[in-house]
């Protein structure tokens, strides 16, 4: 069986030796270059563009102004469309926009022979603007009297809000002997800050457009694009060739849209959108900034009692994803800590900021934070030990989500917790750490369990398409909707085909490039749901191909269909396993028949109706320099339930990912805005703080494999959770170390410093020198020896 | 009903503005540069190649010699495979050649980073040579004691040779009265001359390498490209873009297996094999050169006895489509003109020469010129009516063929008889010319039937695949393993399947590019089988496609599938035609269905088992200047009956095509070899002399539309045949004008002035002295008179 085993990834090669291309590869020297003009002002509305002296450059071929787009506002969430029309996403957008909501906001675009030329002309395009105040936080945009971003789709600036009642939370919290713990936590903007822009580039085709694109989801882009032009959906064809990374941020039609436009605008000539790093922080998408406020009343034992929560979410300028990402992290704290008396309120809110969309986890990272940095809260302030309140209060085996259906099949939590505390000695060194510790340098150990749902049914249609062709060797082709992003999905694609139709893993051929006039329909990476989903839709065509390859083998073995099988790439009798023929020797015969001809192929689409509960727990040992207000991770360990796993070792190398991210989210990213302007501070990789290697230690990943009941392969979701539990980890262990709670993230040194400062754990000007001094003492002993030995 | 209309090509707008792209407009400008080692001598054997000079030029990447390339020798011909050896193309060349069988032959290649250096580095190889004697002539080539060109195939030169017996033609040439009429005919090697050479380039992804080619058979060349490199045929991918024209030549592996070979050579590297108008005539393939020699025994009625002939076929130096063109030429004669008594003979002879292959008809414009060439010679030896004698003894209606089973549905030749003299007022114009003409310039008309048989069923396996998907607008892609080659095949491909499905042809996306990779296998363009081949695969795919959105159409509609049907896009009640719903909003309803999603397509294969008849006529009436030895056609028309025309616009386009093909056959084509060398004294378009449209006069087409019944469409073959019989015509009416036979083609100025010189027809020294002195007086005295006027 190819599933289970560490076989190499399919494209390794070809992406280490340079042979693999991507979209800016791809595109025609020769194509004209588009560049967007962005607005200097964060919110207002365009009054006049004047490009009179724009157009005088040379090599511009064409200036279109947000006065010249259809007037039909489009949604861009990368999310399959419902024909229902209270079920779509919000449409809030123009390809080019007058109303001006953040700054950056695209308000016109010139196509030019070439960047310099564009670039060119983009600076003699003269703008007048009408100005509004700016507004940058939630809790500034809800209240009364704020300027409207979208006056027609929101009187308040709420984009939407959403409720949870269990039980009743007002009488739970008379019981006697409870105790009231409250909190507040916050979260930044983040950025995806995947290698590879959101690049595209496009032409005409008879009436057709085809884009060229480094997205996660080509089906969806098709339809956004189509339906931002104006065209019908079959009249635009989109191409998806390997990507450099996503992360959600390419789950949104981004420049497609308007990278046709741009080939729509010059008669169907080929444009590249060439975009920048800056573009990508700034015109793109972010990760929602949050605010939580949490009360649990907890009784002695450590059990919750009732909880009830508020989320802020930071939707920035447009819909995009909207509130589907803060409702799914208000749903996930009742999931992680069943409360039988919960109320919840969440609200999803304009603000004058990048827009936010998509980001691996889809809103959990947010809401793991939110839980576990309140656990620890609860647990320091009740003197609980964090351990044994995670036991008694998280998801126990057979619990079922009365929406979802999803059920618990395991002792998930405790089988996590108990692996994680073998591998980083967790119980001895939380008891170490416990020990009053009075140096500068002082050590914790945090945890973080979190839950995930993989794929998005009940609440989208969840659904994948495949196609299998039997090439003459016996090889075999796979086409799939969903998509390679680097995850190594084409990988565990390939195995699971392997197994499915009963071939070497090495006999499948697949096509990594998708494009919506050939590929069979699917929705994409995202949700973590391709390996699941996707699953169903291989196991299904692998079994309808394997079955016409037998009923074929059959004309030529004169064997009852029953009694064969296909084992490895041969037609075996089952009963004794004798080798009957290769399958390389039936494809030729069946596709040369000169009486029956046939090309053997396979497409089926799978409607899945389940989804599946994916969890895992993080364990972070860190060394907190007081005086110096930094923070060493000292070691770092996930544990995660994603069921059977297919390939091992890309499932590591995914949990590795994920855990760089988190560590990144814990201590260095967020996205900075101008206070006055709304300008983003930082929008380049420089003053961006991501965490790199030299920031991690070695990276621990171990699995808990219960086999998935509901999937064909016993999977569950892996792509994005691994981001979601390192941050509050190494948030949990500071606090072990320190005493301190940061309640947000990320802890920066200046976070630090201020929380150690009202702490009182700083240590004076003359304390600080006398320090020094011993330092520098020290170190002068040390060179004097060390010069002597040598 | 899309079928049956003249739409616009679906490419015209795309190939008129230059969007189309074809192999050279796709390569990377980064390619590496692969150029051939011709080989200076037609015979011998190379005995050593010094690079060493070539390998010091700069940017010279890789050197291969013929010493350096797998020794396994594979077919090229465009034919399907078949498992039974006994049928397998004939393998007799490698990727380069040690013996070399022709002035040309390729061995040796250069790799290098840009065509300069390429050349360069050619110029610098050094070859030594064993040289053998050479054969031009397949009557040569056959004698006793010639050198042989494959030892290991052939050991007198004969790569293959067939015989057709009918009745006992010994026995009926005794019958008394019967007059014998015996003549030989000749026709030169031509070349196909498409616009665009085959050019191809190659890379690797993973271990296997894509070829992208200008070609009429992507899944064939797919198989070639395998066996040549020995690499399994699921590792090779064939992609074809547009092309521009093929007639045959790109119906073989030409440079494929080599550009493959070379990527291969040089890690996988992006290599492109741009090849000149020079290599086309001389290393890709050409029409066999044929001897004929035919006796026909003719009773005084004009009704033919008894019949023998020998074929002589020119095979070249490699095998190619090898003897399936002499013996397809061979059995048409006992098909046109039908004779129970009848004995031929056909030999398939290597030479010294350009290797033939397929081109335009497949022997029948040979055939043809052989049998038509001969009637005019029989009627002219025994005072018959040629029309009356073509009446008499042509293929009557209710003939079957005992090994096609092909019938003749129809009186078709006198139908068409009827039609063309109708248009070229043949009747009063035979007469006129038949009055004695004395005069330098005179004045005839000739005829000529053809016959053709559609695809290649019963010979070889005859299928088709199609696929088809429905996008969410309603409209659908459509792939099919057939070939666009410039003939229009995407455009009635397009109208079957909007007429199979029930929808407007406007809503048929063809994807014109095959990728062996995805696209369902087709043989390809070739035999004129595309029409009549793949309204098999579409009337079946499109069935199946409409029977599975009706049958998600009565989900909503709630109407019983059965009184549903598809109009023009829209689902209709059958029994008063109400619309129910159109295709756009079920296609968008189904796909995102939220209980159950699909996907809807349809695939299929369709093994023909038939063949089909396809006719027609030429008349060409032509004015010989004697002295001049010049022919100008005055008037040319040509009418067949294809069957059911899908679209009347493009099928004339087609003939019109053929005719000046034909033209040019007739006239000025011939390539000529150095009798010496071997070498091709004629390789370009300057001295190659192809007809243009200053040669002719407006063409005349139609079409008798006898409904083929044994195809979806009532289609028959008319790709290749417009090329078979105006040839023929004009040299039958250069008979009539001036009572000489010419039997060889082309019928050269110099032809002429041997054939005229020969029946005393020119004029001596003395009367064209006077002649000329006449028209010089009368050219003054027009001109005095003109000046008088003005």
């Amino acid at each position: 069986m190819s599933v289970g085993k560490n076989i190499k990834r399919v494209d390794a090669f070809d992406k280490v030796t340079g042979r693999a291309q991507y979209t800016a590869d791809l595109v025609d020297e020769k194509a004209l270059i588009a560049k967007v003009l962005p607005s200097t002002i964060a919110h207002g509305r365009v009054i006049s563009i004047d490009t009179s002296e724009a157009e005088k450059v040379k090599g511009v071929v064409k200036i279109v102004t947000c006065f010249e787009v259809p007037k039909v506002q489009f949604p861009t969430a990368g999310h399959p469309w419902t024909t229902d029309p209270e079920h779509q996403d919000v449409a809030d957008r123009l390809l080019l926009n007058e109303h001006v909501r953040y700054y950056g906001d695209e308000i016109a675009l010139v196509i030019a022979e070439d960047e310099i030329s564009a670039k060119h002309a983009l600076q003699k395009i003269k703008v007048e603007y009408e100005e509004y105040p700016i507004l940058l936080d939630p809790l500034e945009s809800i209240k009364e009297g704020a300027p409207l971003l979208h006056e027609d789709i929101s009187p308040n600036n709420i984009l939407a809000s959403s409720s949870v009642r269990h039980g009743n939370y007002e009488e739970a919290i008379k019981e006697e002997g409870l105790t009231k713990v409250e909190g507040w936590y916050h979260l930044p903007t983040v950025q995806h800050a995947h290698i590879e822009p959101n690049v595209c580039y496009a032409y005409m085709e008879k009436e057709r457009v085809t884009v060229v694109t480094s997205t996660q989801i080509p089906h969806i882009v098709r339809r956004v694009v189509g339906q931002a032009n104006c065209l019908p959906w079959g009249d635009v064809r989109i191409v998806k060739p390997y990507i450099g990374g996503g992360f959600g941020n390419k789950q949104d039609a981004l420049w497609e849209p308007l990278c046709a436009f741009a080939s729509l605008s010059v008669g169907g000539r080929l444009v590249f959108l060439d975009t920048t790093r800056e573009e990508t922080f700034v015109n793109n998408r972010v990760r929602h900034a949050m605010h939580a406020h949490i009360i649990s009343w907890v009784r002695p034992d450590g059990k919750i009692a009732a909880r009830k929560l508020k989320f802020y979410s930071d939707q920035g300028a447009y819909a995009s994803h909207g509130h589907s990402i803060a409702g799914k992290a208000m749903g996930s704290v009742n999931q992680i800590y069943p409360c039988k008396n919960f109320e919840a309120d969440c609200y999803t809110v304009y603000t004058n900021k990048t827009v936010a969309g998509a980001m691996r986890a889809y809103g959990m990272p947010q809401a793991t934070f939110f839980t576990e940095a309140h656990t620890e809260d609860i647990c320091k302030q009740m003197n609980l030990d964090s351990v044994e309140f995670r036991r008694k209060n998280s998801m126990p085996k057979g619990f079922v989500d009365s929406f979802s259906k999803n059920e618990n099949y395991y002792d998930t939590y405790n089988l996590l917790i108990d692996k994680v505390m073998e591998m980083t000695d967790y119980e001895e060194k939380r008891k170490l750490y416990d020990q009053p510790q009075e140096g500068p340098v002082r050590r914790g150990i945090g945890m973080s369990l979190f839950w995930y749902n993989t794929a998005v049914w009940p609440i989208s249609v969840e659904t994948s398409a495949c196609r299998m062709v039997l090439n003459q060797d016996g090889s075999i082709q796979l086409q799939m909707g969903e998509t390679e992003i680097g995850q190594g999905a084409d990988t565990v694609f390939s195995q699971m085909a392997a197994a499915a139709v009963g071939i070497p893993v090495e006999d499948v051929n697949i096509v990594s490039t998708q494009d919506t006039d050939i590929t069979p329909f699917g929705l994409g990476a995202y949700g973590s749901r391709q390996t699941y989903v996707a699953g169903f839709s291989i196991k299904q065509t692998g079994t309808i191909l394997k079955e016409r390859i037998l009923e074929n083998a059959h004309r030529y073995i004169r064997m009852p269909v029953d009694v064969l099988d296909l084992v490895d790439g041969k037609v075996v009798r089952k009963g004794d396993g004798r080798v009957l023929m290769s399958l390389c020797d039936l494809a030729l015969s069946v596709l040369y028949c000169h009486e029956q001809g046939n090309h053997i192929t396979a497409e089926s689409t799978y409607q899945v109706k389940s989804n599946a509960y994916s969890f895992g727990v993080s364990v972070a040992e860190v060394e907190v320099d007081i005086p110096l207000c930094k923070v060493e991770i000292l070691d770092i360990c996930n544990v995660h339930d994603a069921g059977n796993l297919i390939n091992p070792q890309t499932s590591e190398a995914q949990v590795h990912g994920g855990m760089s991210m988190s560590i990144g989210y814990g201590l260095y990213e967020q996205l900075l805005y101008d206070e006055k302007t709304g300008r983003v501070l930082n929008d380049n990789l420089l003053d961006y703080k991501l965490s790199t290697f030299m920031d991690h230690p070695d990276m621990k990943v171990a699995f808990i494999e219960n086999p998935e009941p509901t999937s064909p392969f016993g999977t569950r979701a892996l792509g994005e959770p691994p981001a979601c539990s390192p941050a509050v980890a190494i948030r949990n262990g500071i606090l072990q170390a320190t005493g301190v709670s940061f309640n947000t993230l990320p802890v920066t040194p200046q976070r630090l410093y201020e929380g150690f400062a009202e702490a009182g754990l700083l240590e004076s000007d003359s304390e600080i020198s006398a320090r020094r001094e011993h330092y520098e003492k020290t170190r002068d002993e040390l060179n004097k020896l060390s010069q002597e030995t040598a």
